[in-house]
């Protein structure tokens, strides 16, 4: 008997009733059936989204939104800077040389992060840059960026800011309207708690005004015929339908926990999980600027990452992620997002301690876990307190 | 956001191919169709019990299983032995004097457990009795009771042995042929992995022979009727289909894990948990004869066990059983049997721990984990190695 019990930075664990949502009966795209869920998720999106302007659904991983990303705010041969501090901030630089855009990389370790002297320096280098694409927390690393501060950059250099927050968003705060981000695109399998399958993309009016400035490289993904087709409350193409149902049922679940509470609930998992690492005087890659995300713990040299993770994966059902590329055997990766409870993140550590002792360390086992208890302990006691305070 | 943990003597977890099975297309229960499923699990529920007998299946929570055996093999006016240990060995009486039966109850401390000498002292007084009702394991005090001891007693004289299963079954030894058992049941909520709603009980010859020498006070239950129709591979009612289904799937994860291997891991959970209480200091109400099923923890004085339960379940998601009857306040109970693996017991030590400094005991958070980690770890280790010496 093995059950799986997911800690990756996504897919993350769906709940019953979501999973449930996807056995729906079939219904139509075009119909006024549909069109009232559509309505429905359209306005609880805005409210994850924090904008006022409409979160467009693309059938899709996140990548799907990156791309159509660039292609709406970059014509052929414009300038764009892009930050490159792991595998995902990478992928800006790749898919912007594919669609004929000059990108401008600001590459750097990834246990650093996207500064605003790193900004400034690529605003001095690449002037023209008519975007700044950037991650809100990178998957690859764990670090989470100071997208707040780039944006108050970007707005004095009149660049727009791209912010991929396919696995931030909803587990770190990123307030779309109060940061004047002008693009902010997300997946469906890390916080909000669905399979694999639609992406989500908000654009600001500046961005919007950008795009209709130039014409599409793609055809399926052009947020031109996204945004179209959003204002009659339909999509371009063929809806997701039984992942929409589902995104229905999840978008409900999250706004009745609260997107603070969710944002709070990934922070002090984060919290548990790092303080754990360090009474075993594990250090953290992201230690610099760390996301709440995910936590990388750096193994030592005795200790392959990829391992770990395969051997947790295929004897006991627990599912971390290793590291990628340079990263692979380096890193082990536990997530802290998405349906994921106090209690379980207690199971990940001490799957995460037994794993280190399986692997030849010197672990005390126990001894992370009580320091992950004593956060989550005290966070379980203070939010009792509050409820009781609002009755 | 609160998830459910189910640590409760049952209902236990269910998996989530068993949950869908339930939603297949409804099949009618007097066609081919069904009885293909009906012979497949016939023969499944056979290894199960370790019987060449018939194993039948009632719909119904186990109490129906206990009221259709004590119809079957002891006829009104005729007496019988029971123990009584707990809620479930006092269900026995229960029973008996509603069915007419002249009941010679054996009643003990719940802390005490069905011995051979209280069997031999029972025999002496009430020499006449036809049969002897006992538990498996008695699900109010988590005592299990040595079930091949008692029936060789029960053989020299002469009686038939009923063994109440319902939560022992699946989770601790108990091949029916082997030790010779008259009649063995159990429930579907707990061991299999199932919703509650059906029942299953087998009879030896020797009972099925007893049955038939008197008439049947229950019409729907009346287990002659059920034989006869399981003779002709379907119920004599109409069928459970969608349990069944659901009966169907948890069978064949059953079989694939092995009884054997289910057994070892609910009494290495056991050892887990009891290890971890003891690390606190804390007495269980079982230690005499401790099943696997369930650890029956008793509190101090200054805690009020269904106080615990109501809190955890309440705030937490985590679902323990306090104590019922007299011990309603003084045991929480942890199980460790069905759909639950490893890692969750450890989450369950860890928030029985924090529940335990939540009502203001003085405890050291993490120490009955290490202790519950190092069993179950071994165990994890061992089990590798075998399966890698398996090939």
């Amino acid at each position: 008997m093995q059950k799986s019990h997911l800690f990756t930075p996504g897919p993350t664990m769906v709940p019953g009733d979501v999973a449930l949502a996807g056995a729906k009966d079939m219904i139509h795209h075009r119909t006024d059936q549909f069109k009232a869920i559509y309505v429905k998720c359209a306005g609880q999106l805005k409210q994850l989204f924090e904008t006022s302007q409409p979160v467009l659904v693309l059938l899709g991983s996140g990548t799907a939104a990156m791309e159509a990303a660039v292609d709406a705010v970059v014509a052929p041969g414009e300038k764009m800077i892009s930050f490159n501090g792991g595998k995902f901030g990478e992928r800006w630089g790749k898919i912007g040389r594919n669609l004929g855009c000059d990108v401008h990389e600001v590459k750097y370790e990834w246990s650093d992060f996207a500064g605003v002297d790193k900004l400034e320096q690529a605003l001095k280098d690449c002037p023209d840059a008519v975007a700044v694409f950037c991650q809100l927390n990178e998957t690859a690393s764990g670090v989470g960026n100071p997208v707040k501060d780039l944006a108050e950059v970007c707005h004095k250099a009149g660049k727009l800011i791209v912010v991929d927050g396919i696995s931030g968003l909803s587990a770190m705060k990123c307030p779309m309207d109060e940061w004047g981000l002008d693009i902010v695109l997300t997946g469906s399998q890390k916080g909000l708690m669905l399979p694999p399958g639609l992406a989500f993309i908000a654009m600001s009016e500046k961005a919007q005004q950008k795009m209709a400035g130039h014409g599409a490289r793609l055809f399926y993904n052009d947020l031109r015929a996204q945004l179209k087709a959003d204002g009659k409350s339909t999509h371009a193409w063929t809806s997701g339908v039984s992942l929409y149902q589902q995104l229905s049922v999840a978008l409900d679940m999250m706004l009745e926990e609260g997107i603070d509470n969710i944002i709070h609930r990934c922070h002090v998992q984060g919290d548990a999980v790092r303080a754990a690492a360090k009474a075993h005087g594990f250090e953290l890659l992201n230690a610099a600027s760390p996301g709440d995300v995910l936590t990388p713990i750096l193994m030592p040299e005795s200790v392959k990452a990829s391992e770990v993770a395969k051997y947790c994966r295929g004897h006991w059902g627990i599912y971390f992620a290793a590291g990628q590329d340079d990263y692979k055997d380096k890193i082990v990766r536990i997530g802290h997002l998405g349906y994921q409870d106090h209690f379980e993140t207690i199971m990940a550590i001490a799957a995460f301690e037994m794993a280190m002792k399986h692997f030849g360390l010197d672990i005390e086992l126990g001894k992370g876990v009580k320091a992950a208890q004593e956060i989550l302990m005290a966070d379980l006691e203070e939010q009792e307190r509050k409820s009781a305070a609002a009755g």
